[in-house]
């Protein structure tokens, strides 16, 4: 349990997964892949103007916290991951927050602490003008699995 | 021819597929994963405003219908799709709207009506100013084909 | 060095790539498929408004041609690229803007030109309220490498 034993030296502890209530699923596995579904921020508000970069940074670390924790619960066990693959960031911003990536860095820089390298991964950070329940930020992944 | 019969059962008729008129595909295929492109719906307006929460639902449920039609004309047998993996939905969001997965659950509940579980799939609802066009929604797919 | 000899024959000289500076890659590999990270493009302000369509299809075009110089730097030889699989154009959008897709054309135009058939993908083009650094243009891609 490598990457169970590096959550606890970093003292993270995962959020408990909320299963999805509608007709999808938190993960879907195809071969080696699994697509994790988006989940959004309980951080609330527009950045740039209700809320701030850095409240955005953290709301981005902890939603992929809840990733990680869907992950988990999906496939029983976390030294599962051979690499981060691909993460999308979607930041609900004001008329002139320009400063996605910044927020999306708040997930990156997580992934890399419990991963190292193989949490390193290729990554979108864009601009939105309005998420589910009026979040501040929206988080999807596809993470390659050994088989 | 499965997947027909079940379209037929639930008295469904795929509509005709337009090929795209520029320089990408419809769908395009790399190993067994098919990449499906976004196709809008033919509702127009913006969600929450101009267009109904359920209005955009129905707009969502003949767009995943749209995507299954450019499917079958591209691959031939709807029977070929072994798993829909990822349903990437974009609504047109009026700036109070935040029931975006409440529209693309038009895409999911018809996904798994015609494919059963196959048919549940990670997920991406998040909401956009403005779509091709001035569409309500915005629908792409990922599925595995049986090779 | 055929892609090569072909962007010649354009005319097209890659642009020099830039690293991502932080806890995320340019690129990122998983078997046989490549995920390349998003970029922005260096025309920025709003399409419709600040920026014409015709500078924006040319913002695209110029975005993809980053993204292969980045391909570049990393696997070394663009001619193990086997295909471009997906495209996703995000279009910071001023209010009535909805031809998305003809700018997006612009990255698709150029792929198909350098890499002929094997160019065309399966692609998203959508609209944004707002893009990392006030940019006009992003756009991120998947594509599959021969092993």
């Amino acid at each position: 349990m490598k990457v169970e034993e590096q959550l606890n030296e970093l003292g993270i502890t995962l959020p408990d997964p909320k299963a999805p209530v509608a007709n999808y699923l938190g993960t879907k596995q195809s071969g080696a892949v699994l697509h994790v579904s988006a989940r959004v921020s309980e951080q609330r508000g527009e950045v740039g103007t209700d809320v701030t970069e850095s409240e955005a940074y953290a709301a981005a670390r902890h939603t992929a916290l809840v990733l990680l924790a869907i992950i988990k619960s999906d496939i029983g066990d976390l030294d599962r991951i051979v690499s981060i693959d691909q993460v999308r960031g979607y930041v609900r911003s004001g008329p002139r927050f320009v400063r996605q990536p910044k927020v999306v860095d708040g997930a990156s820089d997580l992934l890399v602490e419990v991963f190292g390298d193989a949490g390193r991964h290729a990554r979108t950070a864009t601009g939105s003008p309005q998420l589910p329940y009026g979040a501040s930020v929206q988080l999807e992944m596809t993470v390659t699995l050994s088989t």
